[in-house]
């Protein structure tokens, strides 16, 4: 099969690689209808994270189950599926508390590198929400949305405890923070404050239902925020970026009491625990946990009630993926999806 | 009146103090009928918080109302009462959403100096709470541990979200730490692990409720707490430290999804933001909003449900402030109890 992988930084190539094979009992195949690139990803393509040999690339997918294994009873060949970028039981007592990227016994899939024709995905009982039947194609790209982007923006949206009456502040313009915006709209916010100086990205968080942008960033835009809110700040902060920067401008810009719910994968991040400790704020945030949302997720996007695939606005046969990673990198695109 | 005094670090001085006036419409004065030493008054007693000139000392206090100021009407002269180490109004938009300690009118009332025979309290309406008559004696020092160390163990089992089937890990067996076991065995926790390894404090916390007693610390404390929690860590930890290694104790002890409540005053404290994000845990803490939970906190003691007084293992007169400090630093008391 054809697949992205990451040589060195800023080197993907589509190379031929074996097709996966059932190797646990509990393993499925899929044939991915649709895959994508994520912002975590760039970590490694801008060498921030380290590369150690070729390494298959992706955690994002939708598609059609081809084989299972002889332990798996619930998913069926045939079906449409969406998953998580962490396989899961999703029976243990963590999974059970909603934490199923905590699942103690957790797989992550990107090892298995998802920008792919195929997928093993492990656990396949636990890990797959199948849609009520073959999902017309226009459908396809929020589904696979549903997989990793909006779901970490919907935990982000969860974890600053969004709800009805709330004023929300989303730090960061990226996919996942649009799809906060779309999250916390679903929850009922009141207002919705998205922090962004791209032109199109304030669009699409308008469309998603953000009620006020703020260009500013750092100190100036906290003190943007604080101005918005009565002097307060917001009463939740979706952060989505995972800097130094970005962390403190959300937990700066909640008020005393709020929550920050940060889904941005912390690189470097040191927070001064005296600040933190006179903030009031609560924080809670890490890789979402994605499987505890899919069934409500899907059900929103099949009934047409959202429309997160919005966020891509770049689509690319996977043999150009090496485009989509340097559209990405560049900030020519928010979020690249790849056909297999 | 007579009042205590920080001269330099380890310098402590009762001295004659100007008797304190009603300067604004909203204060009452209170004369105390007892006051205590706090584990946050050793940082500045031991030079780790700067000294600038004489301070005066103490910030928890109970005693009768002798005097109110011309907009004061919900507190009477007479009336014994109970506050909050910050005044707060207990009207604005924080307050009534449960953070009274930062209340956007808050006043600290260490300034004032606590450990002395008067007190002037500002805000008064928002800050007093009233018993229902004059206490008998021994209810005072329970009373009195409700200022801060009772509010501030229960806010750190209510900001780790402590409820019935809770396993609960306490990290700090001063006495903040040990009204965190009471304040677990209150909220329905069902097991509670104290990280104790001195006896009378050990022997404290199993007659608050505590079931275990780890004596461990560091590593060695966290591998414990997984080996007593099925290999997961504790739901709920409650932090009454402030040092890095306590603050990681406790994160580290906690399991994925599950919540720290920190109340130690953090001092040199940097959290790994990454290790945070990956560790799933939800953060909350900071200076307690006692005043949230007087009423219910004076309630419990006015009907001897609950006996946190006991913290209380040496009385002096306040003219032996000194020797109450030295007590408190060399560890040979919990908590000092002053009468004036």
């Amino acid at each position: 099969m054809r697949g992205a992988v990451l040589h060195a930084p800023g080197d993907v190539r589509v190379e031929d690689r074996d097709d996966p094979k059932i190797i646990e009992p509990t393993d499925a195949i899929i044939r991915l209808s649709a895959t994508c690139i994520c912002g975590s990803d760039l970590w490694s393509y801008r060498g921030i994270e380290e590369v150690d040999g070729p390494s298959p690339l992706g955690h994002e997918y939708a598609g059609v189950v081809q084989e299972v294994g002889g332990q798996v009873s619930r998913i069926r060949p045939g079906q449409f599926v969406v998953g998580s970028f962490f396989a899961s039981d999703n029976t243990c007592e963590l999974c059970q508390a909603g934490y199923q990227s905590s699942c103690i016994h957790r797989e992550p899939l990107g090892a298995e590198g998802a920008q792919a024709e195929f997928l093993r995905v492990p656990l396949a009982d636990g890990t797959l929400v199948a849609t009520p039947d073959l999902p017309p194609d226009d459908l396809v790209p929020s589904l696979l949305a549903a997989s990793d982007v909006l779901g970490t923006g919907w935990f982000g949206a969860v974890a600053a405890d969004v709800g009805p009456r709330t004023t929300v502040a989303v730090v960061g313009d990226g996919a996942v923070g649009l799809l906060g915006v779309l999250a916390a709209r679903q929850l009922g916010a009141e207002r919705i404050i998205a922090m962004s100086r791209h032109q199109p990205r304030q669009q699409l968080a308008v469309g998603f239902g953000a009620t006020d942008i703020v260009e500013e960033r750092g100190d100036d835009g906290v003190a943007r925020i604080k101005e918005l809110t009565g002097g307060l700040g917001a009463h939740s902060v979706i952060e989505a970026v995972g800097t130094q920067e970005s962390m403190l401008q959300a937990i700066r810009s909640t008020r005393p009491g709020g929550h920050v719910g940060y889904v941005g994968v912390a690189h470097g991040v040191e927070l001064p625990g005296e600040e933190l400790f006179f903030s009031h704020v609560h924080l809670h945030g890490g890789p979402a946990p994605v499987r505890r949302f899919l069934p409500e997720l899907i059900d929103l996007i099949w009934n047409r009630r959202i429309d997160p695939g919005k966020v891509f606005d770049l689509q690319l046969p996977i043999d150009e993926a090496a485009e989509g990673y340097r559209a990405m990198d560049e900030r020519r695109a928010i979020k690249v999806l790849l056909r297999p």
